[in-house]
């Protein structure tokens, strides 16, 4: 892996993202995850499409298994059960422990009081990566006491959709990059990505990302995949990048949501390292 | 919203379903869910084919807040888990008092205790629209003391699909939409729809809505999305007519179960205000 | 139902494996699943599509309520919740005790205390068919101490995935399956189903399998599907016939993992006897 900390240019981050695709496909490493119910087979065939290997798992002392199998994992509190309660902390823990990379994705923050709970539980474990859309974003910055000020102006989310611009979510994402050590990934019409020293933005992908469920819980689950062979901005760049690439490809062969989703997944198999080594990426150095 | 309780006419109605899938697509509204972990997926997918939003939860105090945040939910009892002794009972409670309109779907009813103990607890939140097949639905007329008449002649349910027809159930659904207030959707051949005082039947759809999983299930959310916009009656006949149509379509354009599903999410997404403004619909005033 | 004990030729297993397609079809027949929720869409689907019903439950009076409503039942272990320390035990007791078939898939056998418990607790109600990749029948054969040899040379499972090969899960398989009395079957490039009597090599299918989730999962699904009708030697035959068949067929028709999961299903839904009847299958008499 790369050092993360240093400041590279868009033409070393390109060589790096074209790289991690590659090294997936030739070691097909295993990213598992605790994620929701409602999306987890979409996660899994994105994660299987891009070279990875995936396995879903609820309960804690299975979390903590799989935190050591994996070489990276993902957490994404869609759907919580109760037993999660016991499981995400004890695998957030595990994964902190061991110095593995993980992807949380904050699914529905504000809905309900174990989802806050959990947030605020694995703050101090640091994920490696936070994938969110920016009402996601910013409500964690909040919860994590990391940008109040950002949060001041945030209209808040609404069930698991944003209702504020990327770019409103800019210093929040900046601000949990810099505590975490790692990055952070904001979705939205474009895409951005930051470690708290550069931010990226990338445009791309498709409207109909949003007509399908699962575009956002996939690409956590495959930033995880990515994340076993580099390091978390690239892994999140690539990640990115690729999602923009395949909807962009898949929107031109389909002829709705359902259509989309076959396609999305075919583009996502046939992507290839100098694809994504060509894709849009606009760098600012803080 | 429009008056149910009146007797409107058949064009009457069909310009209220046009209206619905209109107000769908502008106003994007959301409709979550308490439902089963087979179909979810396909669920969601089919409330954001036609406009909507979706969000699944599944614990008690998350059914409350998605409850508040909705504009109606959707609770189906497909595959029951421990937790839901008590979120049914608190979402449904919650929306009764909220006076919030909602969808039940009584999947499996006659399958273990917790099952029945549910149908039995909610009767009194009054779902604003209960769908079902023949089968479900003389079960839950039923269990709720109402049409002990027509169930005397009832096959019963068998795991998740019916033994018995649709005409079969119209007794125990006029007396449910009766005791509701609301509607009443029994799903079959020709699917009938009423609200105690009218009964509509609505022909077309395609014997392969029986070769998939989850046609019923998602019919239940896209009602849950329609309900936001419309009252029950005309929110059952607009979900009703909408798949009857995105079914008869998909199974023009496919060579089998796996692109019927895929080709039924476009034809949902591609569905116009006017396409159920033409849906057939026999109308009988009680 | 022949007898199963018996020792067939190619011939005569192809005949009854062509009668258990046109069974199926004929008499739609229910098999319920206790089962992972990654997949369980695709199960139901894969189940419906070669003419059977589903219905998953979770809870554990459920679990007996179908397990006396179906043909036969299907236990996955891949995502596993806490009520299943009671649900999977409760619902195997019930299908042995009633002498009904019944399917196991021990999926990521080797990742927690729960799973490692469930497989002992089930091994003396007897899985009519065991179903699995290399690593997870080798593993299945350790647990129960009945081929300790041919586990000493395994890699053991690597998350959901295997990593030894059919023919090193011969011995385990053919222990498993003297010991249960059914069929074991292994997938992999060449499948390996046995009765304990019989070896069946059945090629076919495609690596694009391997790029989806549940193609495994589905295929226990299925299986059970066909043990409503046959024994379970020809049940496994069939179930793993007719999915290299469908796999071969989608194959030829995708451009990707996406389309060939929607390939495949259709695949599987035009499955005729014949196709079966046909397929390339290797028997060894031990």
């Amino acid at each position: 892996m790369s050092e993360p900390s240093a400041t590279r240019t868009a033409a070393e981050l390109r060589a790096l993202m074209a790289r991690a695709v590659r090294e997936v496909r030739e070691t097909n490493p295993l990213a598992p995850s605790i994620t929701n119910t409602v999306t987890q087979n979409f996660v899994a065939n994105a994660q299987l499409a891009v070279g990875g290997s995936a396995a879903m798992v609820y309960l804690p002392d299975e979390g903590e298994c799989v935190a050591a199998m994996g070489g990276a994992l993902y957490i994404n509190l869609g759907t919580l059960l109760p037993i999660y309660e016991q499981s995400i902390p004890r695998t957030a823990r595990a994964l902190s422990a061991a110095g593995k990379p993980w992807v949380l994705d904050p699914v529905g923050v504000g809905i309900g009081s174990l989802r806050t709970q959990l947030i605020q539980t694995v703050r101090d474990d640091k994920p490696t990566i936070l994938r969110g859309n920016a009402s996601e974003i910013i409500a964690v910055a909040e919860l994590w006491g990391l940008d109040s000020a950002a949060a001041s102006g945030a209209d808040g989310p609404r069930g698991v959709d944003t209702t504020d611009s990327v770019d409103a979510a800019e210093r929040a994402a900046v601000a949990i990059a810099r505590f975490t050590g790692g990055a952070v990934a904001v979705s939205g019409a474009t895409d951005l990505v930051t470690d708290g020293t550069s931010v990226a933005r990338l445009a791309g992908g498709s409207p109909l990302m949003t007509c399908i469920t699962g575009s956002g819980c996939s690409l956590g689950g495959v930033a995880s995949v990515y994340a076993c062979v580099a390091d978390p901005f690239v892994t999140a760049l690539t990640a990115t990048a690729a999602y923009n690439l395949a909807g962009a490809r898949a929107a031109e062969r389909c002829t709705g949501p359902g259509s989309f989703q076959v396609a999305f997944l075919d583009a996502l198999y046939q992507l290839t390292p100098e694809d994504v080594a060509e894709a849009p990426l606009q760098l600012t150095v803080l």
